[in-house]
């Protein structure tokens, strides 16, 4: 079913200015604009079919992972697509360990993004030309060809391709009945829309009433930058969801170990399920320290969306840093390297609940938390996938939201593929968007130059 | 003394075709072009000075490293000077936690070294203002004005501020002696230059004999690609060193724990001082566990010179996991991040033997061992700098040993400056070093091409 030579590769900078409205604005990041690095691959098969990938973005920055995507490219282009599928294990290697390239990662950062963003695109590719969503291209996968996608160099200490196997072997039984009832009722999300850091009190009162009224019954809340602000928001929240639904808090790495400590304690009494993020995500000992400390109030730890690669999240699992484990799609390598982790959470019994939102993180990831319920885990048993209802409008297949839970995509691949018309409009800086923004900003300062000189 | 304000800051790639003479192979990097993004920064003070950075690379990426200098040069350019180095603390935190940019890190992989870069340039700068090396800057500051230029950010668990600044304290006690010490005699060295893992046996015994007759005492061996190999290496150099003089191991991260265990115990009889980067530069409890494992051989771990920031050295140290500590003054926020983990191996009592070669790095990462010996470690013991004995003749300020040891620079600055016409002519792509490579591989893809049209 795969064919074709890879014929070409463009990358571009597409940046949604988000910043304007305090979207998504948390501790660490007050002003990120949603952007992404966005691949599209050709082939010479005419069949119509292009691969579409991406890597999530704030905004700054996205140009240097579209400059080290073109660094990669000498490794795709002119590639046959059914060589690489063949031995994906083998390409990701190739990618991952470019003996020059190596040197600005390994696996991780700009290089490490840029990786994923290609592979996302290989793997969308692949899935339309067999006709498939990705998940059900991964679901209907054997064994054996699920773990030649994975690259097991470093955790062979923690998981080894036997007992990934054997994993995956267990998976086989009820998988049927599991994609019925996946078809049938969904995987269950939890929102993060209502209660960015920016947003006043008034605003977050009114999703929140929106949210309670469309279903939800996880929220997530900003905490990290001012406590008095914290316990007056987390208490707002808890008042309107009452004392049954699920409350979740997320700091974005804004504190020091006994910092975080101290500080959740403080939230105790509002009753979360999880602190995500605490500390830097490099933290493993640190991420340790805190689970300890909290596991006491009933409070686990969750992080993963800035785990730069597999070989953090082995060690966040061997040393029991954390409760709830959040894989990314955009910033592990892809597929690929995101397989291993799942086995990995499945073999220490750690329940995934992906980090999503951004722009494309809800389209993309939901693919893998289906497949990992259908094939891995087996389990909703503390298990729930993030949603962030925006920017949903700038994909041809956006992930569907039902009763709270995700809808399992239908159409062929990784639903990675943006519309042409957002695609370009908000292309950087030579969008039409972006050039009326830097137009009015060009004037202001031309105004307030103006301005200056006057007084 | 610090004056002018920032008017421009540029951005070069620069790379040198080591790759043709097998120059710096390893097992994991076997064709490495050793390279450098490379910055000036200029001000307005009339002083004919400039600034000048680098960070380390090793041929492809490094135009992506310049894209992140680049991106990184608003928070730069436009800024005074004096402003910068009386709040260093809250410059090198902008530079990391720009709520944008640190999305593709944070504080790792490209960015992190784009960081460097540019920090390394302000340090430069600095230090000719004062008409001082860098090493005597830093000698001469007082411990409150170091500790001004540290974020203590994510390291507070291992080491406070109140705990450096009693280290820093201590070592105002001798400083003068060691300074007359450093002076006199130069911080000893090793030489890595004899066994690259690309090296014949002939050019190898031929490069042994004559740093032999140099007088160097400590030399490293790559190993990791072929245990016979490795075998048959590491023999004929214990032969020809002779029994006490120190051997060195360096795998590059090549294996996986376990492997990294077995393997280095089949070359324990060569006795080894250490084992270096013998998995992923991540795993800190990977090296935790060879640590330990090899610890009844009498032989160490010593890793960093791909260790990306402050936070993965302070768990290395929590967790015992190696016994030197190799800091880069390259892969670190420069001079600032360096400083914090100087001060967190005093604390530890873990000897800091520095990561050099490359481009450049020699030249950089003298002074800031010069530094720790006289201002914070006041120890020589089980303490070297590695030296690689290639690529000196571009700079204006080449390091300079004697004896087997650096001497202490004497000019002005961080002896970062290249000279003007290796900056010109290895430009890449368009320097004539490598105009001329390109038009002469162009013509052989061209014969190539040719020749198979004809058959």
């Amino acid at each position: 079913m795969v064919r074709g030579r890879i014929t070409g590769l463009a990358a571009s900078d597409i940046r949604f200015p988000t910043s304007l409205g305090h979207h998504g604005s948390d501790a660490m990041h007050p002003d990120p604009d949603y952007s992404a690095a966005y691949v599209v691959i050709e082939t010479d098969a005419r069949d119509g079919l292009k691969g579409y990938g991406l890597t999530f973005t704030l905004g700054k920055g996205t140009e240097v992972v579209v400059c080290a995507v073109n660094a990669l490219s000498i490794h795709v282009v002119n590639k046959d697509l059914e060589e690489i599928v063949n031995d994906f294990r083998g390409f990701y290697r190739q990618l991952t360990s470019d003996g020059q390239l190596r040197w600005i990662g390994p696996e991780k950062g700009a290089v490490h993004l840029a990786t994923a963003a290609v592979l996302n695109a290989i793997w969308d590719l692949w899935a339309k030309q067999e006709g498939k969503p990705l998940w059900k291209l991964l679901v209907d996968m054997d064994p054996k060809q699920l773990l030649s996608c994975i690259d097991f160099r470093y955790i062979t200490d923690a998981l080894t391709e036997e007992e990934a196997h054997e994993i995956l072997q267990n998976g086989l039984l009820g998988k049927k009945e599991r994609e019925e009832q996946m078809l049938k009722h969904g995987y269950p999300a939890y929102t993060t829309s209502c209660a960015w850091l920016g947003y006043p009190d008034q605003q977050l009162k009114q999703l929140c009433t929106e949210a309670l009224k469309d279903g939800w019954t996880r929220f997530k809340v900003k905490v990290g930058a001012d406590l008095p602000d914290d316990i007056r928001r987390c208490r707002l929240i808890r008042e309107m969801i009452g004392p049954d639904k699920t409350l979740m808090l997320d700091a974005n790495q804004r504190w020091e170990v006994k910092e975080a400590i101290e500080w959740v304690t403080k939230l105790a009494e509002f009753k979360p399920l999880w602190i995500e993020e605490p500390t830097s995500p490099d933290d493993i000992l640190g991420h340790a320290a805190i689970s300890k400390a909290l596991a006491p109030l009933g409070i686990g730890v969750a992080t993963g969306e800035q785990c730069h690669n597999r070989v953090i999240f082995k060690q966040l699992l061997q040393a029991k840093a954390l409760s709830y484990l959040q894989i990314d799609s955009c910033r592990l390598g892809s597929v690929n390297e995101n397989l291993s982790v799942l086995l990995m959470a499945k073999k220490f019994q750690i329940p995934v609940c992906p980090h999503a939102g951004g722009v494309g993180l809800c389209e993309l990831v939901q693919h893998l938390i289906i497949f990992d319920y259908i094939s891995v885990s087996g389990s909703l048993e503390n298990r729930m996938c993030e949603y962030v209802d925006h920017l949903h409008e700038h994909f041809k297949y956006p992930a569907i939201i039902k009763k709270a839970s995700y809808v399992p995509p239908q159409d062929a691949g990784y639903s990675t593929e943006m519309k042409e018309e957002s695609a370009r409009k908000y292309l950087f800086p030579q969008g039409e968007v972006w050039q009326k923004i830097l137009y009015l900003s060009h004037n202001k300062c031309f105004a307030l130059r103006g301005d200056a000189i006057v007084k």
